[in-house]
């Protein structure tokens, strides 16, 4: 960390700043110009200690010069975190793709869909079964009963299923039925349900939060690494900014690479709410594989003008279909298959 | 709900989407022009209806032309929302202030500055048993040790408590100590932790989330008054947005007026986290009693450079006593009392 | 447009309303619902008209049905717009690349790389005469000494010149010179000077501003069109959001696809800019021509560490030259040429 | 300048980098620790040296340890900037009142609002010749016949007008009749603008582009300080943000105390752009006195709903004299005059 200190901080001050950060355990040294002394503190970044700090009346702003995330970061390992569900493998050269409808609404047309998504190409199937609404008044999922028809569907097509789970109290339940858990964007920094999550031997799908930065979100990831799963997928999904009127949220297809750099964690992107409408579907999942995401959580619906919810963003199963070759072509350009 | 169809839409299709809107129970008429048709579909607006319909391939675009919340709006309740906590009025005439550390460390320096704060004019004391915390290796709080330290408070000083809580398995014992309970920004769509505290006798103060629109907030506060709970104090923290130089947020004073026109709830500001920073904190006190504010949540430390967290956000309870006057003032001014 | 008047609004001030909304020349349809009274007026949606009745007492909200662009929108022309820059097709099946430096530094080290990025593949170069910089400390450009040299450097290669105009004042010098006039982000509604270029015979490439929406952008393309410039090439280079850390700016591939159902004029993406950082600039190229971008325009320097701005953002030859290859084979998967 | 070198920079790669930061004019001074090593470049803040570091190979991040802004800073001049226009005082202890519709739109109905807004209170008369308009379909301005009319509001008033510049062919004009020339949002980085305007003897306020950070904004105005015009009022009117429901804008008050403490410049906000609704134009005016600024520019039109441009934002000069009496009192309690 750096500690850049009021250009009138007199000698004894910069005394006093110099035993605090000592007294954190950091080496300090001392950079002394015309203008101002700056002090380096040699160390792991606290946020903790930069605040510490920084209410020190003559210190002017400490910068951590290295980011606060550990586990999770290629600094701490190299090589890419890879693992596998089922006959799935995650994190290696396939790109995988995860499909099926927001919610779990009824049994057909569920197991109608599943069916529909595997002939397309889907390695994993989606749904929820228990859904945050911004309405206390929209459907809010079948719960129990939808986890029950998920499990059926995977027992027909062999495909591992994924689901959210919205709260603590239903941590147990989702995950005696899911292959992996997926975390919402509205929990991503729900920290309690992150540390149970993180005690729990089942692979973990986090969303990026609307508006959390990079760092916010990998932080959140670490959450789950320092309580001791390792299993963990980051999923792009669509950030909060001024553009409201054509899309939903704005994909940050960015994010795919700085967080490969930054991190070993294999990153997915989220198509569907990333932009709110079916018709982008396609061309945002092209991006995303070109971009090297190692996966995508694509919203397909056999009838979506009959979806209980997020209708607007559901491909047809054929529409899902026709897409993959595409996506398969661009994989392979890029050194991947699909 | 305004259905506006595509300049191709041919009489078969707009019939289809007029029997559709009738189906979830509205009336429908047509306005047929030049360029495009338009139905007007009389009746509550639905965030589900509109998606309904929006994945029609004849319908263009669906306007909903009224807000989607309706117990915590002025249309449902005219009067303001007002009740007692202890012995101080929220949402009447005078501005209440809610003052203390943002966590609490020690019983010693709490209780010193519970009464720091009461002698400066505080009404009620706040501090946090139970901390959000973006690094897993930050403080977390002294938890239930934390809610006892507070409750030894209220007795020593008489002044109600307002504490956070962070999860569901936390509500019971919450609130059991608390006089209010808030919830922070980043639950304000937790949802299941919403519908918990809307079953419970307590009144809950409910921060905007970072990247939430007035519209959401607005929708989670109807997620506490639906399930039961109408005492609810609503509370601008500042939001994310591009500036993040200068200030960790950005205060956003213009909600007061706004979220007091559209609904009946009393509104609170926290200028201690809505900027990050205390040396503004007094100014962007009066900016929000002047703008309207029906209370004030600030950060008070005794020594905010000991604090184990936010410390750059507290003021000194001197600081906190001196602006009091000015705040008074302030509150005179546009009719009320402090 | 749709006009939703207060609930409260008695029948003299709805006539009032239809009266003054006729005056305008639009035809009136009024809907009577329970709670509201809606009023349809059908025409050309107006932000003006839109305007002037929102101050109407008994007006709640008036909302635009359609988007006020006319003659960039695929609605006014279904064909897109193509258009040939010297030898080079802008609009039609190839991807269109136009590299270069940020600025022109000096006569040998721009024909170097001009040179070198034509090896390389690109199609059109650019580099800056006049650059806008955030201090006024900062190197400002060589002015007509760049544009002479840019000039050279099209004898040498063969290849047409795309540079920047910065004010009114320069438009007639810079095209002179220039094949294409690049309006950039901080210009896209300095209306004055799009003015100016609408009636010059020149292309123009318009940067999408900062923080400006898709629709404020298409109505600055107008501006130019309206003026009698067809000839416009559209180019996203990343928004403002609040990601400062690792991004300089959020690259919003999703614009691609949007902009092109909306309009028909070309879309370009420039992922230097949008990054920020030449390391994400092959991927995010590759995400942008998967997307369906129509060209590239990218920061290349022979030796980016010795470049007097944006150094950071800019690819060296030998990378850039590497890139083609694979946006080669993603254009092919998507039925285009590179 | 702190200059965090790789975890693998070798001393070889370590030496050059020292000689280019010295090569720039620095002094540097090293510090190595377990992880990495950090040089410090004591001087001057510089944007570009940043950014030619940055490309090195074994420069990780450059960290400007001090803001880039220098002659508008208050460590260059720490006394308040302070001038008079007329017999009207800025930034001394009134608190000043610009007040006026957004254009001119006819003679009478100009001179009638200035002669309204005179009685009301207002210091200076404002109004708009020159339109920037989203829409080239929209009122642009009466031009110099509308100068003409803002100088005889004068002759009849006796207060001193400030009116809008678009562009550089205007600024001569524009300048033989305005006391003060308004920079809008739109223009804030156009430099070639700002530098003219810099050279003139005139004051100039300079008001916040809708997506600039304040270190952009203070650098905007470096500009014309740089170039000679000290006579300088910064504006903040509102920025973009998420929420676009319920305000055009988010007009930032922490903006106030924040310029004020980093520049000597007077600080005005403009409550009319910065919300978009009349509505909430008192009670935000409140709010930015309160939080201490120098001055007001707020849109009244004595009939807003015939109004040609932003009618929406304007007050009738009875609401506009009515907010008076608060504003003096919110003044007083601050310590200044109205």
């Amino acid at each position: 960390m750096i500690v850049v200190l009021d250009a009138s901080a007199e000698e004894g001050e910069i005394l006093e700043v110099e035993v605090r950060i000592r007294g954190f355990g950091y080496e300090v040294y001392r950079s002394t110009g015309e203008n101002c002394t700056v002090l380096s503190a040699l160390g792991p970044p606290r946020e903790d200690v930069k605040e510490a700090l920084e209410v020190m009346p003559s210190v002017s702003r400490v910068v951590l010069v290295s980011p606060p995330f550990m586990l999770v970061s290629r600094a701490f390992k190299q090589e890419k975190t890879a693992f596998s569900v089922g006959c799935v493998e995650i994190g290696r050269g396939k790109v995988v793709l995860m499909a099926g409808p927001c919610a779990v609404e009824d049994r057909d047309s569920y197991l109608q869909t599943a069916l529909a998504v595997k002939e397309g190409g889907a390695d994993i199937l989606r749904g929820g079964a228990y859904k945050p609404r911004t309405s206390p008044y929209s459907f809010q999922g079948l719960e129990e009963e939808g986890l029950k028809i998920m499990a059926e569907a995977r027992e027909i097509t062999g495909l591992p299923i994924i689901t959210e789970v919205l709260d603590q109290h239903a941590v147990e339940i989702v995950a005696r039925y899911a292959d992996i858990i997926q975390v919402g964007a509205r929990n991503m920094q729900n920290f309690k349900l992150l540390k149970d999550l993180g005690q729990l031997q089942k692979p973990v799908l986090l969303k990026r939060g609307m508006s959390a930065t990079i760092e916010e979100w990998l932080m959140a990831a670490e959450y789950l690494v320092s309580n001791g799963n390792h299993r963990v997928i980051l999923c792009e999904r669509g950030i909060r900014t001024f553009e409201t009127t054509y899309t939903r949220n704005t994909l940050d297809i960015s994010a795919v690479p700085i967080v490969k750099e930054l991190s070993h964690l294999p990153v997915f992107v989220d198509p569907s709410h990333g932009t709110g409408k079916w018709k982008w579907v396609p061309s945002m999942s092209l991006a995303a594989v070109a971009a090297g995401a190692d996966g995508l959580l694509v919203e397909v619906h056999r009838a979506p003008k009959e979806a209980l919810c997020d209708g607007p963003q559901s491909l047809v199963p054929e529409k899902f279909a026709r897409m993959i070759d595409s996506l398969r072509g661009v994989a392979q350009i890029i050194g991947r298959t699909l």
